[in-house]
């Protein structure tokens, strides 16, 4: 048995301080048993398909599956138990008192625990799951949806436990008035909000969705998650665990279920309407994001939509350096990241050391570089990973008409044949040149691989388009490339106004949009790219309420 | 100059340990020089009378002031400038950078001594402020509406101080990426959300807008005041305090600035709607908060409404205390306040040492009880005061016909004579019985002096009964007179459970109602009374975002 309470302090200091830690191996080969562990992860996810997933949840009314691999197209064929929401809604209400009623340790280890066990004997079955349901490459579904989701989940009991630790149990207070002295005894408890419903997006789903379920469930709410049906077998797992674990240690197991719906069939809104719906976590588009901000009340929602992410290319000490970093940034997992940077903003010349450079040659490498990362189908394999969705594709082919139109196509999209699946739905990057005017087309989420550069009339002007687009609509990184310090202090400046995470003349082998847990704050929550941060303690304090109780000390009035 | 980060600190420890402090003295006689002070307030005040209110605004289009005193019913006469909200909202927007920018402690040190200047400078002027525009008594508008409302605003600057500086400022992280140490110096910047507006209500305005001020201004944003247009003056004095401070401090005096309307032509609407209005703090009817709490986004919103606040009354160790205290505190300001008790649940005997009490004896002892209470007019006048508006008359008629009908009056609502006012508007308590079946008329807020007598099947109905309505229609506080220790273990959870801070068997000179700022919470935020709490860290942390940077350390990628 691990001592999660050991990890937990070490968690702590890390959102302290900020500096880089992590319980977890960051590479794949650096996994303890390696040689064993993955092949055996393989081999369970192998072994689910075209079966009924095992999974006990109340108020089953039948089962569906449509999950297709984004790597084969074909179906996983796992059949998942479809759940009567109002059943679920029952199930989680009636086993809140348990739970809550449980000290914060007791909650906490618990939940310290089940994130241990996904680690320990689920990794590679999750890093499968990821990839044929998200289309995420090997290695990103280890680290990106396994190890640092796990990282953000046990920093989001890092905040839980620090916001319930505020609060003394109880106290003893004594004033007079007027003849009398009043010495009341006063206890506080946490109550938790009640049930909260966790929406897991298609593409990422974890790395939201660990944190979101963590906040509520250490807080004492009960957890009802609701995966795209397009990937539900990572959650599947995840709720597997979770229940299980709940279940051998005494507590109820509908603490934490599934609830599976269809394309054809949403019930996103049923379960936010519920009455019983306290609390929803949203991570998915900003289309349905906004119409939960607007109207889950009076359940409490915190949302993760999409970034319209900019970059401003104002100079470079090493040009070459800083287009090979862009160009891998905005090709990893075929930019279906919400940090994806998509929009490059140019100036007519970029400053460098040898002078100043057209931005036309520019935008020229930055296509050339991605067209280098993408023709050797081995190494595109492991960046581009597959596109999780077909829609993308034709939403490649309505960007690319446009552009044709209205600029001109610097690198066209195509698909090319993965190495180990050659029926995998891939694109390499489209990369068009737009004027400024063209923001119906460039300044919100195109999702996928599609990247756009665009001409502004200076540096001043580049960062003005950059940040105004991001803060009207939605960015949650912004990347900048420039000499002058001074022009560095202003980006500064109109990237935390705009709500964006700035990074700056980043170059070398870290993914420009790398966001580290313990370190990395993710979303404002200043623009419409959502309302949560992970992680403040805004995203774990109001999933609690104190309630008092005062009575006289023995012997008082 | 008075050492307010050792007052400070002194507040923190109070948070934590919930134990009694407060920097001031509770009574008027008590303050120091008060024969000095007190007199020089009222003159203050009364040389206010008739007159154009001082205060420069930008964007001023005319003045109005349509406040009456509860005490004399005539028209204070005070003219205030009144401002297009557009021109409130640029220049608020325009005060922001430099606010933004000043350190914590500048901001926090500025913000304590406004506090202490209203405290030394302007207390008693606000005292008849309070009293003639709310109507409460003198000794109530000095401590509710004075002291123990800046303690609370005291107290916000704590929570507000302990969000902020979780946020460590700078980090350096490092990290092997394949061939490269990624090292990276992140800088992490506290965003304001930006305008807040604060409405505040014609029956207790500073309680709850000191707080909501200092946690928006202490985290950097502007606020805009919009009172109710019935108690506009004890802001206006408060605006006008904070904006002399901040001007002679250097910062631009439009962070905080007033927005006067009339009862004909409300602006509170277009004030959350504006494109620029990033958080709202509400208090006053539950109509008008709940359509805050669904509009106002994607603003923030803060609200407290009204309280329907029960009492059960099982059983007392002293029945004739228990009825006192209960008396005293549904008299308090004609129960004006949205703590006062209006709801007392009887089971069909009550439990005492000397045996049974039929319900009906005991609810004819509380209508003796208030009657003796409000039979001398000095006395009636310093506990119930006055009535703040004349509708509650209308209110009082109806809710009596209504009992008449349906259950019966067991104490008649009569003007009582004012001993110092002759003119007052007053009424003593209309208590009446009813069935438990008449939940239309009982099952809500009943602003002012108004109670109900529940018939209950048994102690455990009446527990049921309360803490359903509680529940359902918003109970901010609750009180239980029990014997049995099961019983109030019970209690204790149902209560937590309805969301209502619970008070049991207290007896003796302090309120029921009273709620102490470091160590009471108001409002949990679990049913209709409200969504936010004074105080927990909820309060505070969502009216900041963090905004980072990073970029590599001097001498790596």
């Amino acid at each position: 048995m691990k001592d999660h309470a050991a990890t937990l302090a070490r968690a702590r200091e890390a959102c302290a301080t900020r500096a880089y830690w992590s319980p977890f191996p960051e590479m794949p080969k650096l996994y303890p048993d390696v040689g064993r562990a993955a092949p055996a992860g393989k081999a369970a996810f192998q072994a689910m398909s075209g079966t009924q997933f095992a999974l006990d949840l109340p108020g089953v009314t039948g089962c569906t599956g449509e999950e297709i691999s984004p790597y084969t197209r074909a179906p996983l064929g796992i059949s998942y138990p479809q759940a009567d929401p109002d059943a679920l809604f029952a199930a989680a209400r009636a086993a809140l008192p348990g739970w809550a009623a449980a000290d914060i340790d007791t909650r906490l280890m618990l939940l310290m625990e089940g994130l241990d066990r996904l680690y320990r004997d689920h990794l590679f079955t999750l890093v499968h799951a990821v990839m044929h349901t998200a289309g995420q490459s090997y290695n990103m579904a280890y680290a990106g949806s396994g190890v640092n989701a796990l990282d953000r989940g046990i920093e989001a009991l890092v905040y839980a436990e620090q916001a319930m630790r505020a609060v003394t149990p109880s106290a003893t207070w004594a004033r007079r008035f007027g003849p009398d002295e009043i010495a009341l005894h006063k206890t506080y408890r946490l109550v938790p909000r009640g049930v909260a419903v966790c929406f897991t997006c298609a593409s990422f789903a974890t790395w939201n969705a660990w944190p979101s379920m963590l906040a509520s469930l250490a807080t004492g709410n009960a957890v009802i998650v609701k995966p795209h049906p397009a990937s539900v077998l990572p959650m599947a797992i995840t709720v597997r665990v979770f229940r299980a674990l709940l279940a051998e240690r005494g507590f109820d197991p509908n603490l934490v279920t599934l609830c599976v719906d269809t394309l054809a069939d949403p019930l996103g809104k049923v379960l936010i309407k519920h009455p019983d719906c306290a609390i929803v976590d949203f991570t998915g588009s900003a289309r349905f994001g906004h119409w939960v901000e607007a109207n889950a009340h009076p359940a409490l929602a915190f949302t993760e939509t999409s970034g319209c992410n900019t970059v401003v290319l104002a100079g470079a000490q090493d040009l070459d350096a800083a287009i090979r970093s862009l160009a891998t940034t905005m090709c990893m997992f075929s930019a279906q990241m919400c940090t994806s940077p998509q929009n490059v903003y140019l100036p007519p010349e970029i400053d460098t050391p040898d002078g100043p450079v057209p931005r036309d040659t520019v935008a020229r490498m930055l296509a050339d570089a991605i067209a280098r990362l993408v023709d050797d189908p081995r190494r595109a394999g492991m960046i581009l990973a597959t596109i999780q969705a077909p829609q993308t594709l034709a939403l490649i082919d309505w960007v690319r008409d446009q552009a044709a139109q209205r600029g001109r196509v610097l690198l066209d999209s195509r698909a090319y044949p993965h190495p180990e699946f050659p029926n995998a739905r891939t694109a390499t990057p489209l990369l068009v040149q737009v004027g400024k005017t063209a923001q119906d087309l460039y300044a919100e989420e195109r999702f996928g691989p599609i990247g756009f550069v665009i001409d502004c009339d200076s540096a001043e002007d580049a960062l003005y388009q950059a940040t105004t687009d991001a803060r009207r609509n939605g960015g949650i990184t912004g990347f900048v490339y420039a000499r002058d310090e001074g022009f560095i202090a202003a980006a500064e400046d109109a990237y935390a106004r705009a709500g964006a995470q700035l990074t700056i003349n980043l170059t070398g082998a870290m993914p420009l949009n790398f966001a580290a847990a313990y370190s990395d704050y993710h979303v404002t929550g200043l623009n419409g790219a959502g309302n949560a941060t992970l992680t403040t303690p805004g995203f774990v304090v109001p999933r609690f309420a104190v309630a008092q109780s005062r009575r006289p000390v023995e012997g008082t009035p």
